[in-house]
């Protein structure tokens, strides 16, 4: 069965990492926090306008200062963020502040859309579904975005964006003439369609759970149902802040985010609007589905005791009645009528027989 | 039973359906991203004003072309969205941005409005009720607003506008003197007296609940509560976001809706929040039942349980007496005794009246 | 025992009636979409300002028309809203649009504010306790306010407006100085004064309830706490939209209202406020002492359990015992020994006291 | 043990007083909305500026006429609102409309802030320990504030604003030199310092509680539990509109109020959120201790059954061995064979050991 | 184990205390309203610009009055706050109103911001571990920033501000080179990081529990979750005021706080926000596990129950054939037939072997 894992970490319940040496650092300071999920920094360019298109991996970051003067859109995907070298070099390069690559090495905070002096940073979490085991795989997606340029920084290799380096190369016109800005979209809008996507495969497995709750309510479905909901309180800890943080994104009065854009942004909002409801959706049908469990299991225990306590009473006169005749006074007339053994089973067979018909009145089984 | 039914997936617990294939695709990539509902592609033409009408059936979507041109209100209804052709031919022909197209044929999405250079584009989730098995039909409606057409999109054949139709038809001075704008609300406003209606239907069915939940609470009870809370449930998916999405539309600076329909835009949110309200308090009523169900099942169960532990605990004492004296010992006194048997049963008698009075006394049962 | 209804329809779970022919009508299409109250159709007027009082019944809108441009406030209150042909004449007469006198017909809907052209229409549910079965009615009140006329529309004869007319006929300075938007709060305050009535006559009940609750929680109190929590919902069913209803009012930019009334209308907000906040307070009562109740039955059958338990489990080891010595094995030792009988007597007190010591003991009984 | 009270009535369900005959009043009708507590009406004035001092009892109405021309700062104090002519006096001495008069007569209104031509009116309801019995009294409490002149009425003698005057006869600066909207200040503070205090002894009743629930919870335990729930829930009848009432307070925008007194409001809005947000704690923690307890109670249950259970079930095998060999048939092997009765005993015990071992293991007890 | 307390009290449920006497005090009346935590006053000064850094501690508050009129930054850092007379001076020194000293002493008081004419106030509890016992200590921490100078006032000696030390020793430019307002973000920030480190220890705590929840779920595992659930409650008591504190720190237009630091105090609202959703977060899995311990326990008291009442009806009917053949009837058939105890045997088996396969074929046990 396919888990939700953090890559690093398969346990899920941390909600939250802080380290005792990371209090009270500097805002400027380049440290890593995280975890370190790949060994070499890879660097990638791919620098486009209607006309041209330039796609290469870059080994060093003065490799990429050349682009920054070009009218192009350069987008450089950086993967692997533990090297502060290369964050140095990248902050002086661009000119950006240090407190800039200071947050984009933070990948544990929660997404936010920061505006600075000269670019804006963008920080998400990407939810995918690894390939062999199954598991949803959480990454840290920082964006800077500026004028002309829009760095993309992910923890690790491998990545969901490759569906608009397809759109760039097939020259798709509206990324082609599009700025950064509508870059930027492109690749937020693909994070949400994965928020969705992740959602809809768990959908599956609620669906069938729901087939497998009417008829077979064993205790495999409550242990489903709690893993669901782990499940869920995951996602939904990736989609929440995300949410807010895409609302304030719209509402941002930003010059790097041009007004053709607005109505990108406006769908980014519907999307991510609607993983929210989503995910509330499948929190009450989780819970609807816990309480029909429990009421399925308590409803058949109820019926089992009624019925064997139902069963026990009918013997107990009957029992009782043996006892009478099992006792050894020596006077006791009944017991030496010739008929006595027989009219005692009658009696008992009456006895037994009365209190069936009066149970089965009471509808007591 | 009738039961709510999306129209092409009987299982209701999925809330979405996001496929891989469609992560990442350009907004303006005319995809039909649904179910295909119906075979052909119907265009239908209803144009008028106060003194002319036209209504007829038009093959080609170059047969619609005259009719932007004059001043009169022309409304075109197409049944099926999944020929990308015919819309790409509409975008051209209105000259409307491929992403509105593109948004038309994404019928998964929440509702929502987005405002176009040259257009609105208004989506609903529309309710109905099958003829035959008495299901509620969920479709998408997408309205395509200019200032002298309005387009509806439909996922299939047969609508819920026929009083819209017969109103323009009957030459109602109202809606053959109103524009597109008053046109888009008298649509909405059936789409949303829909909701009301589905919602009174469901309402009734509870109310019958309500009494057999007195009168007699067997299991079919229980199921029927939770079938009805996830028929409720599925109907609040689509008239909560609808909700946000009037709120919005009302809110909208819009030229394309002129001061005159505010009031009648005003109306959709006094009905549509009538609807989320009522949604609620069946939400809230539904729960109530359940509680009132396990409130009588299990005090039904304690009294049964009650009765039958009493009726045992009277049999103990009688039946040790019994035992005492079915023991073989050579020397017990009272087994000589000529009136011993006698003696018994009046002791034992007297022990099971003393214990049924107080149990009574206790108000054991 | 008094319960709440609506006048036509005693059953209460149904929040709302739609009726299929009533989808689709245009807004301005006068119909009467409710029940039918009262057969004949009264017009009442009083008409009043400082100095001069004219109250009187007429027969026919036209008497109506003179009133309408004298400088003095003219409250005409019209009991019964099937008749169409009124309402076209009132239309006419006053020069309202017709929709206004289709939403004043329309008596299911939503409490609310809408501003005309010429006029302003709020509608909003009256509460009233009936005479003989201490019945609480629900009835749509509608009110047009224009410059210097008020008409009422309700739905049946009898009304909670009579103090109304006192304070009019007794010369009270403020009501006969007052204008229309004066009058309109007058009737508003006492329709929420009723709010609060009603209330606290359920407040009552639910007291006296708190009382048998920790005396003697029978079946009937499970069944007043359920009775109470619907009377309770069918209360806030109004409250709640009215209080929305009023805030709406109060914020209201129109000429119709002036600004030496709005310290009444903001009374209007307390009082509909302390409504919503003691429908509160009782609702959360009221689910307090659904859990004594439940807390309080299920401790007296666990302790009645517990009892009967260990009385069964106190005879079981004496039974065991006797059943030992009435085995019929030709040697057992004890059997012939003299004082076997009374040693096992001994023996069996032992036990059954030492298993009372533990019992004890451990608190379980 | 101490209970909250009102003053006039012991049963603390009824959140509203509304009477029949209250409906409908004019809102400057002058009749007393409340319940009598004291007799006589006691006026007491305390006029001060930053050098001089007048503190007198006063009988009459005109002996106040004087201070309201004067420059300092007059507080006049009322305890008794049932005199109709002393308030239309007052509402003549000052000039205040009627309407004003009739509010403060209304003690069973919500708190609230009104501004009038000539003066701004809050109400507020206050808590305090009565000395004897410690039950906690709520009184309304009224003021009216103009420029130079602060009226409050209470309900009955005895009040909490004792610090406030000591204060002020103690020459303490800023009373002395402040204003009317200071002297607000000073006694709104008092009033809402005191929720904390009443809060903070409820506190303490509920820690005690705590330390019982996990040594020894009876039944008290429970009683108490809804019995702070009860008190809380009175508490906060009084403190949640409060809250409302003080903010609405801070974003009035009246001349009366100084801006040399926005920091003291800020204080009150801190002070009355934390007592908000203090109710909402103990509500919690009432809450968690009420599960704790059911949980405790539930689990000592269980473990009282399991062992009375298991106890019954290992003498059912044994018992029916005896019952075996107490039958009367005369072929039965056994009992012909000296040790059978031995063996017997042997195979009972081992059949004992058995279960109980296999019970241990399983952990059943 | 560790406990969370505060330092002066380890009793948790006390939310607030408030004594007698402090009602009705002047806001400006010097009194220390809180728990003495340190005996003598501590006052450190660290005067620092790019260039220069002074850092001392002083005896007397005139040996500060000289760094007033610098243009470097000062931060005094005070431990102490019971000095009456130190705080008197410190008012005269910076010309302070008496009610910003008063306020500082007010230990109890709810985290805030307020505005004064020279200065503004910044509360806020501080959380840190204790080095020896692992309990988490509250703290209440008082900032009043000027231009130039910053005071933080602390309850007892030792805080979690030596990294900023640190970093201004170590000539950091951005704290160097900042203003007040800078180094107060700086303060802030670790306090913030403390909450987010506090939470990550309770989640692992958390995160254990989580595994001993499924493999061995006793009483002790119930208790934690109500100790952790306590630890909660305690820390969300700080948090959520917190937030609300530094969202309208960041919302307010002080000339104190230069544009240049928005960026900081937006990241303070991140952080804040994430300790919020990170409390929430714990809070739900708390309450799930609390939801899966009851089922756990349930389920596998439901399983004994099962077996045991089962195993008893088993020998219900054998036990009752047995007494059927001990009674002493002269005439009983049976018990004369050579063959009939073996019968006996072979029906008792059968009826045995019978039950468990209808037992088994039910799914019973
Ligand atoms: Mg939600
Ligand atoms: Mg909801
Ligand atoms: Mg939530
Ligand atoms: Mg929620
Ligand atoms: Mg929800
Ligand atoms: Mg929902
Ligand atoms: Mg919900
Ligand atoms: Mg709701
Ligand atoms: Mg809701
Ligand atoms: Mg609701
Ligand atoms: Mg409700
Ligand atoms: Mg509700
Ligand atoms: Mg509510
Ligand atoms: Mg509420
Ligand atoms: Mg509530
Ligand atoms: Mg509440
Ligand atoms: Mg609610
Ligand atoms: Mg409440
Ligand atoms: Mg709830
Ligand atoms: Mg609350
Ligand atoms: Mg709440
Ligand atoms: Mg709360
Ligand atoms: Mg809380
Ligand atoms: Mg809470
Ligand atoms: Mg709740
Ligand atoms: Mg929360
Ligand atoms: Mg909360
Ligand atoms: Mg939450
Ligand atoms: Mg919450
Ligand atoms: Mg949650």
């Amino acid at each position: 069965m396919n888990k939700f894992t953090d890559t690093s970490n398969r346990k899920m319940a941390k909600l939250i990492k802080k380290k005792k040496h990371e209090i009270g650092l500097s805002p400027d300071e380049l440290i890593f926090r995280g975890t370190k999920k790949t060994e070499k920094v890879l660097l990638r360019i791919i620098d486009f306008d209607a006309n041209s298109l330039i796609e290469e991996v870059v080994k060093k970051v003065k490799d990429i200062v050349e682009f920054q003067y070009k009218d192009t859109v350069t987008w450089i995907n950086i993967d692997g963020l533990h090297n502060t070298e290369i964050m140095q070099e990248l902050a002086t390069t661009f000119n950006f502040d240090s407190m800039v690559m200071a947050e984009v090495m933070n990948t544990d905070a929660r997404p936010r859309v920061i505006e600075y002096d000269n670019c804006a940073l963008i920080t998400i979490k990407m939810l995918s579904q690894e390939g062999n085991s199954g598991d949803t795989i959480v990454e840290n997606l920082s964006l800077i975005l500026t004028e002309s340029v829009l760095i993309s920084f992910q923890e690790r290799r491998g990545d969901i964006f490759e569906p608009v380096r397809e759109r760039i190369r097939k020259q798709k016109k509206r990324i082609r003439n599009g700025g950064t800005d509508y870059l930027t979209f492109a690749l937020l809008d693909i994070v949400i369609d994965n928020y969705l996507y992740v959602l809809s495969l768990l959908g599956e497995k609620v669906e069938k759970l729901e087939e497998n709750l009417l008829v077979n309510p064993g205790k495999d479905v409550i242990n489903q149902i709690n893993s669901y909901k782990r499940e869920l309180n995951f996602l939904r800890k990736s989609i929440k802040p995300a949410k807010e943080m895409i609302f304030s994104l719209a509402k941002m009065d930003s010059e790097l985010i041009t007004e053709a854009t607005d109505v990108h942004f406006k769908e980014l909002q519907d999307n991510i609007s609607q993983a929210s409801d989503v995910s509330d959706g499948y929190r009450d049908i989780l819970s609807d589905q816990l309480n029909i469990y429990h009421t399925t299991i308590s409803s058949k225990l109820n019926d089992i005791m009624k019925f064997l306590t139902v069963f026990s009473v009918i013997f107990i006169p009957l029992t009782f009645i043996a006892g009478i005749y099992g006792t050894n006074f020596e006077y006791v007339p009944e017991l030496g009528y010739k008929y006595s053994y027989f009219i005692m089973w009658i009696v008992m067979i009456a006895v037994a027989i009365g209190m069936l018909i009066f149970f089965k009145r009471k509808k007591w089984f």
